[in-house]
Parts: C-alpha cells; structure tokens; sequence
C-alpha cells in the first residue's frame, strides 16, 4: 500500500443534522474505521460493557489523566466528564485502523489546538428551517429545548471556517457519499505517500 | 448548491498506468466533467471535428497565441503544436461543467506555474516491473519504443511531488472510485463554500 499510516477524522455537526445516522452508515461502507471510545465518569447505563461504550472511570482518576495531558479532547455535559485519550488513538492507529471521532465542535477545536494531526470535517444541514422542522420531527423535545437547540446550532455552525471539509445533509446518500469520498481522497493525498514505498516501487 | 464555481482537474500519468481508461469510465460516473479541447496544428485525421476532438488552427495563429498569453499551457509533441487555452476552461466553466485536463507532467507544471488554480492528479502504475508487463503487452511497439516509454515514465513519475493527490493503478474499480471521490471532496473543501449561500441559509 501506499499509504498505510491511520488518518483521524473529526466529525462534528450541530443537532439534528444527520450526523449519527451519516456516521452508523458510515461504519458499513468503510469498514477499516473505527469510532474512538471516549473515557467518561458518567455510570454505565445496563448494558454499556467498560472498554467497549466507554471507558468508565471515577472523577479523580480523569482528572489525573487531565493533569498529565492525556487528553486530545475533554469537556464537562451535564456535570459529566467526558474526553478522548491519546492512548486510544494510538490503540486503534496500532491495529491499522482508520479513526473517527464524532464531537462537538468546541472538542473538536481543542483537537486542533492539541497539534494532533487530522481531517477536520462539519456536517450541516440544509437550511435553519429543515433543521427546525428535522428538530420538531421528533416530538420528544418541549418547544423551549428546540429552540435551545437552534440556539446552539447556529453557535456550532459560525465554527464551519475551521474545519477542511463542509458537507450538507441536504440528501443523505450524496452527503454519505461526500463523507466516505473525503476519507477516500484523503488517503491519496500526495503527503500521505509512503516514501519507503516509492522508493521500492520505482526506485525514486 | 453550497459550491457552485467549477474546478479544474489536471490529471497526469506515464504512458501505460492507464490513464486513458480511467478518464473515460471517469466520464460516465461524473457526468459534470467535461474534458478541455486542446488547440493544435496537426491537421485533422480523418472523421475529426473542429471543436470537438481538437480546435485546429495553423503555426502562425498559435504562435500568435502563444505570445498573447493565451495558453496555460502548450509544447511540441512530434513536430505539432498542442495547447489549452484559458478561453476554452472559461467556455466549460461559463456552462457549470467541471474540467479535466489530461496531459503530460511538463504541461501540468506549466498549468501550475500559470497560477491557474487546479486540483493535480498523478495516476502510478502499480510497480515499474507491471508498467512494463503492460507496454508488452500493447505489442504494438519494439523494444526499443518500450524502452524508451519506460524510462520516459521514471522521468514523469519522479514529479509526482508536485501534485496534490497521487493515485496507484493497482486495481481499476479502486482506482477510479479514488479518482471519483478526490473529484467530491475537492467540491466539499472549505475553501469552496459559497460564503452567500452560508449567509442565506444560516444568517452567518
């Protein structure tokens, strides 16, 4: 191969644009991805198994990881503590897999800031009022949360500028497509090449 | 459509990695691409349509092009004449079609230094020992054409450091999916996004 080395792609999307779905299909077309399992010290819920939802540890042992900079990523989401471990990345990269992680994008840019080197892709959907009515569709959130929703939303999407890739929801089988082609082209980008392997090849 | 503005795509190759077959099955899976039509001084073979298979025009008329900075790029093939004319990308353009420009590493370099922007694609074959299993296999030249071609194509091939994106010919249906999705992504890049279309749909 060419190309061997894992690439990690960072996935964010506000609510409601499609993108666990894009991701889940994601998986079955791309079968050398994985998502990366966070580290949380939220309780597992019956049947999260530790080491295969999450890896589930106390406050004070996340906190440690915190302090020794093990983290690409962390954040608090309702007074939980989640992040995703260098470790992991070098776990699943060790087994010749391609990384996603799927974040918001305020874990998305302490990704960045950390210098880990990535692909940075945003997922949007079509407009504000599909959004609103993708939201609405639901039915299991009151209107004030909706409207929370949006709120964030558009927070989320004024950070589109920083990430390499922007691809619209607008219809799911050309955005999946957009999505599995980004990690596709990616692998032949010309700074991927392995130059031990052009050197054997074809001797340059 | 979040990126309207089409791109130009130059794709390079060495003689034999297969370059011919995989624009045009390219053709048939992206039917927004358009190839460019070149100008040349050779004159029309037989069944050969002015401004369809080549703009034919005399020495004196190229030459005067030439001087009036009409080509972003253009060389001497066998004592012809060939060259692509900016007015010709601005016609493919000025109809919303995508470009692809399939030409030799010099005229790519010639492109790049236009300043021209363009997304560059160096096909490989994948090994030499292959790539001469293939120019045997034409058994339409000797050995010394052959010879020749081969070492023709470690001169081409030692350029891929320029272009953007490099992809093997190892196996067809993979490398045209590659060649397809590069063509996507490249519309997904950031770079690309239509800064009104953001603001009409999202007030940012």
């Amino acid at each position: 191969m060419n190309s061997s080395a894992g690439v990690l792609y960072i996935v964010s999307a506000p609510s409601g644009a499609g993108k666990t779905t894009l991701c889940k299909e994601l998986s079955k077309v791309m079968p050398a991805l994985s998502h990366s399992i966070s580290h949380t010290t939220r309780k597992p819920r019956p049947g999260e198994v530790d080491g295969e939802h999450y890896y589930f540890v106390d406050a004070e042992k996340f906190m440690e990881m915190v302090a020794s900079g093990e983290f690409v990523e962390w954040a608090t989401v309702h007074g939980n503590l989640y992040g995703t471990s260098r470790a992991e990345l070098t776990r699943l990269f060790d087994q010749g897999r391609e990384v996603i992680v799927d974040i918001d994008t305020q874990g998305a840019m302490q990704i960045k800031k950390s210098g880990t080197p990535g692909v940075f892709i945003f997922i949007l959907p079509p407009s504000m009022e599909e959004l609103e009515r993708r939201l609405r569709g639901r039915e299991s959130d009151d209107d004030n949360e909706i409207k929370r929703r949006l709120g964030r939303a558009v927070d989320e999407i004024r950070s589109y500028g920083e990430y390499d890739y922007v691809i619209v929801n607008d219809d799911f089988d050309r955005a999946l497509d957009a999505l599995r082609s980004v990690m596709i082209a990616e692998k032949n980008t010309v700074d991927r090449i392995d130059r031990v392997w052009m050197k054997n090849k074809f001797g340059i």
